[in-house]
């Protein structure tokens, strides 16, 4: 397993801005893409980001406002017209696919790859992969909205191949159970696991909220995440706004962020009336302070700990 | 009547470039906004562009393709959350109106301001306002598409006020009968109009190509016009691309505007391949000589002659 990559694609709430897109985001682990919410023209973020047109791509939307969800017709006929042949999965309420089938069928696209569409149709596992799973929580927005969290497997600890070459025990399925927490018997002698293999290594949890009021539900979803990935279309003098929009605050954001225990927030969709950004961020830091605005194009990268 | 504003909103063709957005193209004539083509992301050049978030604005699709109709559902959104309540009409084929309202219904956009949509079906008049025409053409493309003429109508020439108080000639709706060609008698003396107003003031004529090949058809449905607007998405040299994909080369649109008697052309347009425009703007130069390449936010203004 390698480093993680969180690329910006889109930043802005609501209304694009001449820096900021809408609401998109993408995390690029391995070989494949995961892309979180598609605001109209985050296609553009997207060929500029050069994360691959070809990749393995899974695309989760978190709600049905236009702002999250438009930009996919743009970005699948482009991917098309560049010639990808691999499948693109998407997820979503189950609105989602009529809003893909009739734009599909009205507006008459010609796609060069299969789309493959699952309705999320609740709280749980969105996806189980090999090492990994996407889980979704329901959010507190003005229409049925998730966030979602991205949780690698613990994987088993660094196999010392020194050790066991050492000790002459030859290559083969007893390696594997050996990493795997297996004690064996080699040639009369009982070989501890713990003695060749260190630690288990947790798996990284990288939670994105999408739009919504911070909640409880939400604070014990994203509990202990590496990565909060958090809205604050909001500075907590216009709460009044935030409430009435099911939006949060940069001072809720921060809030929730502390009580989740979670270490790194990075903070997005922010409403284009601010043209300063950075009140945002200096509210946020009185309350927790690893937290970091994200701006279009921004990158962060999830290193991962040996 | 005063000078016209073309503002293009977006200048790609098929998909955006870094330096240019989907197609879109605005003509501001004094107080309303005529739109031609809404690609995806157009309403970031729209807020940037200045033109008007309340103005009077009839939107015209030439054709189906998402590149030129789905950055309608992100504009018309942030229109309305930036307090519109004008309405707008838009024009386009039939689907249209089922691209609108489904997207309507799915996204369960609230708009604060109506929307009037109108169905195109098939060439002549589309809308006919006090002082202009837009006029629709059948153009050559992949699927069924439009080409658009704004005409606005002639106005009588320039009422010369110091002539008829020169002859005592009291105000009334004799000095409309004299401007409109009409000739009186007054205190038994003859006054010509001719005498009295100026020659009739031809009203100017943009033609807007939409996507299409080039044709005779078109040649003639542009004839005169000040302006030509028209797709340049190849150079000559992949005439076989141009041909395939139903579009124009640079050469094509420069014989059909000198083929047309057009005044100015303007080509827009351009395949995200070109990294570099200027061959395009040369090759066509060669055939005819008052030609722009439109940029993204480019303004031309088109005077009127009094």
């Amino acid at each position: 397993m390698t480093d993680m990559k969180l690329v910006f694609l889109g930043t802005s709430a609501a209304i694009p801005t001449l820096q900021r897109g809408l609401s998109s985001v993408a995390i690029v682990r391995g070989n494949e893409i995961l892309i979180f919410d598609a605001g109209e023209g985050m296609q553009t973020r997207f060929i500029e980001s050069k994360i691959g047109m070809n990749k393995k791509m899974k695309i989760f939307i978190t709600h049905m406002h236009g702002d999250h969800c438009v930009g996919l017709l743009g970005l699948l006929q482009t991917l098309s017209l560049m010639g990808r042949n691999e499948p693109i999965e998407i997820f979503g309420e189950p609105t989602i696919a009529e809003f893909l089938n009739q734009n599909i069928r009205i507006i008459n696209f010609k796609l060069s790859y299969d789309v493959i569409i699952h309705k999320i149709s609740g709280e749980g596992i969105v996806i189980s992969e090999k090492d990994y799973k996407i889980t979704s929580c329901f959010a507190d927005h003005s229409k049925l909205a998730y966030s979602f969290c991205l949780e690698e497997f613990d994987r088993p600890g660094i196999f010392h191949l020194d050790a066991v070459k050492r000790l002459g025990i030859p290559e083969g399925k007893i390696y594997s159970d050996l990493q795997h927490g297996k004690d064996i018997t080699f040639k009369g002698e009982k070989i501890s696991s713990k003695g060749i293999t260190g630690p288990p290594r947790p798996g990284r949890k990288i939670g994105i909220s999408g739009d919504t009021r911070p909640t409880l539900k939400l604070t014990n979803f994203f509990k202990n995440s590496d990565v909060l990935i958090f809205e604050a279309t909001f500075l907590h003098k216009d709460i009044e706004k935030a409430k009435e929009s099911f939006h949060s605050t940069a001072f809720e954001a921060a809030l929730l962020a502390k009580n989740s225990n979670i270490k790194k927030l990075i903070l997005t969709h922010f409403s284009a009336r601010y043209r300063d950004i950075a009140p945002i961020e200096s509210e946020a830091r009185k309350i927790f302070e690893n937290v970091y605005i994200a701006n279009d194009l921004d990158v962060f990268i999830i290193t991962y700990t040996k």
